[in-house]
């Protein structure tokens, strides 16, 4: 399950690449810095002079003992798209601080994937950690993961359109590199969106078994940040709402409804290839082994849901709510059958299908949230959307074909970014050096 | 580590209590019509027209297998105090709707009751769940744990000050059974409280090893209260903050410490009878075998606290980050010696050391909190501090000796509330009977 393992490709990485990546030894001045404000950073130990591909062997474990293998960081693609769905998501969105410069951003780069490689294999951020340090610094690691293991976490980052270029220009020398498909996802029938909770320059999902481990991550990773970028908005989920591998029994979301049934998974390599990787005849070609992650917060009026009949919730999805079968026939597994009556044309499921949309597929991997509730004592709760696709265009197709879907009445679209996903780190490098070599 | 099973001592209530305790068959006409408001009555069934011990045994069950054995329900104290802390929290603090008389709370409390035995067991809210009623009909349960265990479910209910008596007088004809101690908590140094997230005429702590049923189960008890209570406020936590059991590995709060060394542990009879449950002797009778429970959500201003020199954090704390140890030396279970300097006389553990306050203790049951982020890029995170003790007063001599805590620097109380925890429901009866005997 583990797609991201150093395998040939990586390793055939030609050497002009691998010079170009400049992986730095530990974590930059501005990182250790980010870390150390306010105690004053003369003294600081930067992890133990190892390059990123070295960081991870070295330093002190959280824990021992793990019920499974730690994903690898490094890989041909990023680590947290086609992996078995972890139970718990922390999502992060940063924009980059004022009169930051291409440098500044190559050290985030930097010093985020050399700490995600470290954190994925449970290890602290550093080498020094939470406890390792001198006692007259802060300490490097923040410790609440201190004692827990990997916990399957994935951290996979990426790259919004105010990266490439906004109102104060190419700060980056990158515009040129824009994916054209890279741009804010236009308003769709229907959206809420709260721009506080929308939109940013970079993104970071943090999935694992632990939610302690993914909040975790986040947290280091916005400190690691400081004087470079900032966090925007951010989102815990829980209960995966969708699945990428045959065996794992179909979660259910907040409606009731068994979520991933019909998704792509992670062993259907032709699937992938066709509908979530990035080719390398594909534009841009820094992109290849990338995708495209779009999210959109969906608010659910649960308790206007709750109060559908049965047989009128089955309609709107197109499924049965029990097994989740097709109204058509047949058990979860079977095809759907849209030449009669059963389904309806404008449920969610029939609207969809790749049958509806010259046969474009997406990824799904979201969660549900609840964010407590508002003033009229209604949960404040629905579906953190996250789909992985080669082409922003086949989301935008997608929600458009949704317009009219029955389901409309009962969620609300609040909030919305997009973000252009790098292949993963090679070993030695970092996440996105593509961009800048 | 059940607390709560079927027991002599419930098998042995008088005949008397068991008359007043009216078991409904199963959910009452009011919360029937709350689970299928906009779709008619008439012809929903009710339950297998069993009482409350028969209905933990019929339906379906919701899943098969579970890693471990489910909680039961019904016993001399609710589950959820001593119970070996689960994963996930999801808490509720509920307002009783205006005009609602005796009847409507008993209702309420039956019906809650009724649906908690059930879901404890890994059963859908009644005999007909999700799936198994008429199609014309809205599901009597939500259907998002349908495939999920009871994943150690505790359902802990709870009464507020205003549910004895408020501006509208002695509504339910109980405000001559208030416990004295039970009020508002005074306002203590530092108090930055949110009325809206604080308070409740009643409570409800969910704790589950899986946020979807800790989640599942409020938003079913909330749509069970229609008509007679409204959510007032919730809570999401997760890698719980505490411990009752010895061989639990000590988790962490978000500051990186171990928390729950000294807790009060759930084998440890003597302590449990001297400062958690109330006695036979105590006032008011009906209380006996109850407690209150105090919940504190307790922002923490990390980044601040992340800039904080290690020695530092250590002396605010009076133990050692790494470990746990008292600063006066030996391993995370030696008992701190604070006769010497090497434990700061403001430190937080010795303020809340029993030592400092004639020998209280309390039981510690709270849980880390992160809900976003607040718009300067920070973390809206801390803990959400649940604590259950024989008195209040417990509590207010300890939060009051913690107003030199060296702490206060780094934290903010926002949300506070306080409720009398009733004895467990007797099999055949409701949680709260005795109130109305
Ligand atoms: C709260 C919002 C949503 C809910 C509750 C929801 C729920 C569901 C459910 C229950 C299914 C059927 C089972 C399955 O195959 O997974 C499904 C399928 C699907 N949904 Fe959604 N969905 C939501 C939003 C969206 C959005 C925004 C998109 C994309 C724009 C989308 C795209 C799909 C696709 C492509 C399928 C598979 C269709 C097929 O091939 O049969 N969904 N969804
Ligand atoms: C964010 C707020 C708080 C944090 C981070 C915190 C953290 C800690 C830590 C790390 C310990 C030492 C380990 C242990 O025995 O569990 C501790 C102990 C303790 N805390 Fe807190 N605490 C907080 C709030 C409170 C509050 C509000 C109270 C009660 C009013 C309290 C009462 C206690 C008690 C009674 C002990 C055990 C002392 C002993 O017997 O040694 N804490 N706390």
């Amino acid at each position: 399950m583990n797609e991201s393992g150093t395998d040939a490709a990586a390793e055939e990485a030609s050497s002009a690449e691998q010079a170009a990546a400049s992986a730095p030894a530990g974590l930059s001045r501005r990182g250790l810095l980010g870390l150390a404000i306010g105690g004053g950073v003369a003294g600081l130990a930067v992890g133990a002079g190892a390059g990123l591909a070295g960081g991870v062997a070295l330093g002190r474990a959280r824990a021992a003992a793990d019920a499974q293998d730690p994903y690898a960081f490094f890989g041909d693609h990023q680590a947290g798209i086609t992996t078995a769905v972890q139970d718990h998501l922390h999502f992060a969105s940063f924009d980059m601080m004022p009169r930051t410069d291409r440098d500044d951003l190559i050290s985030l780069l930097q010093d985020w994937s050399y700490a995600a490689s470290r954190m994925t294999q449970g290890l602290e951020v550093s080498a020094t950690g939470a406890v390792g340090g001198p006692a007259e610094q802060p300490p490097e690691d923040t410790g609440e993961a201190l004692g827990l293991p990997a916990a399957g976490l994935t951290i996979t980052f990426g790259f919004g359109p105010g990266l490439f270029e906004n109102e104060d220009g190419d700060r980056y020398g990158i515009a040129a590199l824009r994916p054209k498909g890279l741009e804010r996802l236009p308003a769709f029938l229907g959206d809420d969106l709260d721009p506080q909770g929308s939109h940013g320059d970079l993104c970071i999902q943090a999935c694992a078994d632990d939610p302690q481990v993914a909040v975790h991550a986040i947290r280091n990773l916005s400190r690691l940040a400081f004087g470079r970028a900032r966090l925007r908005w951010s989102q815990l989920g829980f209960g995966k709402t969708s699945r990428t591998t045959a065996t794992a029994a179909t979660p259910r979301n907040l409606f009731g409804f068994k979520d991933g049934t019909a998704n792509i998974l992670a062993d259907d390599q032709k699937a992938l290839d066709a509908h979530v990787w990035v080719a390398d005849e594909d534009e841009p070609s820094w992109l290849a082994g990338g995708s495209y992650l779009v999210a959109r917060k969906i608010a659910m009026l649960i308790e206007t849901w709750d109060r559908v009949r049965l047989a009128e919730q089955d309609t709107i999805v197109g499924r049965d709510k029990g097994e989740g079968a097709p109204l058509s026939g047949g058990d979860e597994f079977t095809a759907p059958n849209f030449s009669g009556t059963s389904i309806d044309a404008n449920s969610h499921v029939r609207l969809a299908h790749p049958e509806q949309n010259d046969g474009i597929r997406i990824l799904r991997r979201g969660y549900n949230y609840v964010d407590g509730n508002n003033d009229l004592g209604r949960l404040d709760a629905g579906l953190f959307f996250l789909s992985y696709q080669r082409d922003p265009a086949h989301f935008i197709t997608l929600q458009r074909r949704l317009s009219t879907d029955l389901m409309n009445e009962y969620i609300r679209h609040v909030g919305s970014g997009i973000w252009a996903i790098p292949r993963g780190a090679r070993p030695g490098s970092y996440v996105g050096a593509e961009l800048f070599a």
